[in-house]
């Protein structure tokens, strides 16, 4: 061979190597590419039901046994200052569904607090839920649990983007069977059969009355099943245990099995299912590829004394605006992603996960309407400053309380259950929620600088809210036969 | 050689190295037990003052930041019913340090709650302190911080079983310097110049008045400095902390530090020093041979408003035998030998500080007398079952109420401030303290057994104990010159 054939022929050679780096580098880019389309992140979001700020462990609270959760806490980040977007159900679930106030869908009233069993109406189809949103990008998705956003078949988990419903339509003390004078006193020790809500797969209703006391872990072995089920595809699990809302129940083997009692054998129940949700995770080996979401709807229902729960050293509980209301425990979990044992005092809301939620998933926040929610990322992934500063505290349809950073100032105050009338306050109420966590001194009077940039945001909010006709006033159209 | 011989020779050789094989086991073994005198454990019991059951991170206090004592208790054992022996400064004291109800040692008076600059008395040199106790052993020892147990010669640190003495000898806000009624108005900023109150070394005044914004990061140094001067023999640093007692102060670093404001930056600087002592002992490399607890003398002093603390969820605070005024956040820390992240709810006390570390260092606990601490042993190494299943609640010399396993009965309540009538309960009030954290719910009559029982209790302690004559009344015999 001439040298000339033989350089020739080294030449093709180095070309067709270089070319086929090339074309390996390209694939592998792509391939990079491709695998994180499929690695998008998947979410669970676990949400309890009238559980206080103070019921948990890792929140102070002394009979309470939430090691998994605790644990959860060390290995994530927890919250001091989350908020559900309403002090009620109804409302606060919309808000959660949908990144937006619940004034802003209808999903609130001044004269019912949430949707009954006799409701004709639920969460307008024009919203977009998260797990719509997530959907757009291919997502398995499941709310198993409480959804207490219609119970009406165009209303159901079904319809708003969830592949797959496992639970209850609305509330677990709904449907009383017998005299409504004694529902109280059936609280006490409860039997499921005294309630006859539905429990539904999909539309159909599978048991009525729904069996209660297994219900909280036939809740979690469906969350798990699922989660095994799509484990190789992204997915979405939204949680809502339908507990602690009263009467209170919990399986056998958590029968006496907390300090504090029923309530506190519940919080135990739920406890242990997040335990069981993180190992599963953890076995799969997606858990470094999972965002898990732990809070509550609302703060603890206190006129049911030991049947409600705790906000610890915060004022109010449920159906009021003072902190114990709204202010909720909230833990994020995502190992090698957020950084493990931050206790933040940065301001989140419910309202937040949607938006973060979908914006990790890369897809795009609604343009055409108003969304309150705020991507939470700087907090939960590194430890910074949080885009929300602001928080709107609605009892119904009326703006009750405002904060902005530590300062909080209240309009009107109402306690939570138990009084039809307000405390208007013609001065308003200043509070320096770092300082005075329990809501105790009212300092307007020191800081008028505050209390009128208070009242300019609270006036500039109300001016942009557009009042939509309240949907939980609306009555069922049609007999409510094969309907729960 | 013959056989015989070499048989013979074979004979010696092995009978020789028998010999010395079994000499160099016991030696080896002599050596093992004189490197175990030789390996006393260290203690480091670092006291708060009036610090609340809520006012730490870990306790669930949503804007005061206390990274390490978290940490610490991440690693070690958190107890959720701690008690001191006391609702006030004095008598708690003396509690811990003999490990005896204070009114075995005539350290409670029905007169005055605690020790005033113009008492003529102290600890009786007839108790035997954990100090004196530890000494029997060879152990070095040091006080850091407020005594409170006598300022007069006789009766100070250096007489009681320690050898270093650093610190003021009784409450920060005593020896006031003006009007007595701005005492409470100097309180909001205050300016140390306002209390004459002395600053120790040993038996001298070092400063006077003592510098107290900086006192805290000075009983941290000394007490650095005093663990790094004997870290190679066994050590007792007692270190009690005079804040976060009202007034307030702390040093530059921690002005403006905490969310919570003034009250928040004291408790964050006395965090810190916790972080620096836990890393010192790491340094040194003696953290696995020393015994760290956190605790508190009581409650917090609630009509300080934000200048006091917050007893969390429970009732009441400082001066009270509600919840609030005696239960304390309890850490135990000892790497290697506590097991990490436990949450106990067992009964401890800090009069079982007393009898733990002295059995650990292998002293007998004094049995000439009546001694009401417990070997806590079973629950900080083994997360066992605690040994103390009773606490006995005094106000001054009377004993107001008694718990038993989760069961409290109040004979006599009180506020612990602004109120000089107590409300007696002929029918005493019964609370089950796992289900009602709180004391909301009083339930003797749904157990007329368990109030029988705690009655009997009650009886039995009462007929046992000696009342000896207060030491808090007692008058100084001489002109106070040259004391403090």
């Amino acid at each position: 061979m001439s040298p000339s054939r033989i350089l020739w022929r080294c030449v093709v050679l180095i070309s067709l190597a270089v070319f086929l780096l090339f074309r390996f580098a390209v694939s592998s880019f792509a391939g990079e590419e491709g695998s994180k389309t499929r690695k998008l992140p998947n979410f669970v979001i676990i949400f309890a039901d009238d559980l206080g700020y103070g019921d948990l462990s890792c929140y102070g609270h002394p009979t309470i046994k939430t090691p998994n959760l605790d644990r959860m806490a060390a290995e994530g980040i927890r919250f001091t200052q989350f908020y559900s977007a309403a002090p009620v159900c109804t409302p606060s679930r919309a808000a959660l569904m949908t990144g937006r106030l619940p004034i802003r869908s209808g999903m609130c009233s001044s004269k019912r607090r949430v949707l009954f069993p006799n409701s004709g109406s639920g969460l307008p189809a024009e919203e977009i839920t998260l797990a719509e949103g997530l959907k757009t990008k291919g997502y398995h998705t499941a709310c198993i649990g409480k959804w207490h956003l219609g119970h009406l078949p165009d209303f159901l988990p079904t319809r708003n983007g969830f592949d797959y419903y496992f639970g209850i339509p609305y509330s677990n003390d709904m449907d009383y069977v017998g005299e409504r004078g004694k529902a109280r006193k059936n609280m006490k020790r409860p039997r499921y059969r005294k309630w006859n809500v539905p429990l539904m797969r999909n539309e159909k209703i599978i048991e009525r009355p729904a069996n209660q006391n297994t219900i909280t872990k036939r809740y979690t072995a469906e969350a798990i099943k699922f989660i095994k089920k799509n484990a190789s595809e992204p997915f979405f699990v939204y949680l809502p245990h339908n507990l602690p809302h009263v009467p209170l129940f919990r399986s056998e083997a958590f029968e006496g099995h907390s300090t504090r009692g029923l309530y506190g054998d519940v919080i135990e129940e739920i406890d242990e299912g997040v335990g069981q949700i993180m190992a599963t995770l953890k076995d799969l080996k997606i858990d470094n590829n999972t965002f898990v979401f732990f809070t509550s709807d609302n703060g603890p229902w206190l006129p049911f004394n030991q049947h409600g729960g705790s906000a610890g050293l915060l004022r109010g509980g449920k159906g009021s605006t003072w902190e114990g209301g709204m202010r909720e425990p909230g833990i994020g979990w995502w190992p090698g992603k957020i950084p493990a044992g931050i206790v933040t005092q940065e301001l989140g809301a419910t309202m937040d996960l949607y938006t973060t939620c979908l914006t990790l998933a890369g897809v795009e926040i609604p343009k055409d309407r108003i969304v309150d929610g705020i991507d939470l990322s700087p907090v939960l992934f590194k430890n910074e400053k949080s885009p929300r500063q602001t928080m709107y505290y609605y009892r119904g349809t009326k703006l009750f309380a405002v904060r902005k950073g530590w300062w909080k100032m209240h309009f009107e105050t109402r306690p939570g259950y138990g009084s039809r009338t307000s405390q208007v306050h013609v001065d308003p109420i200043l509070f320096h929620l770092g300082q005075d966590p329990s809501e105790k001194y009212n300092i307007a009077k020191n800081h008028p600088d505050i209390v009128e940039e208070l009242k300019s945001i609270a006036e500039k909010h109300r001016s942009h809210v557009k009042h939509v006709p309240s949907r939980l006033e609306i009555p069922p159209k049609k007999s409510r036969k094969n309907t729960p």
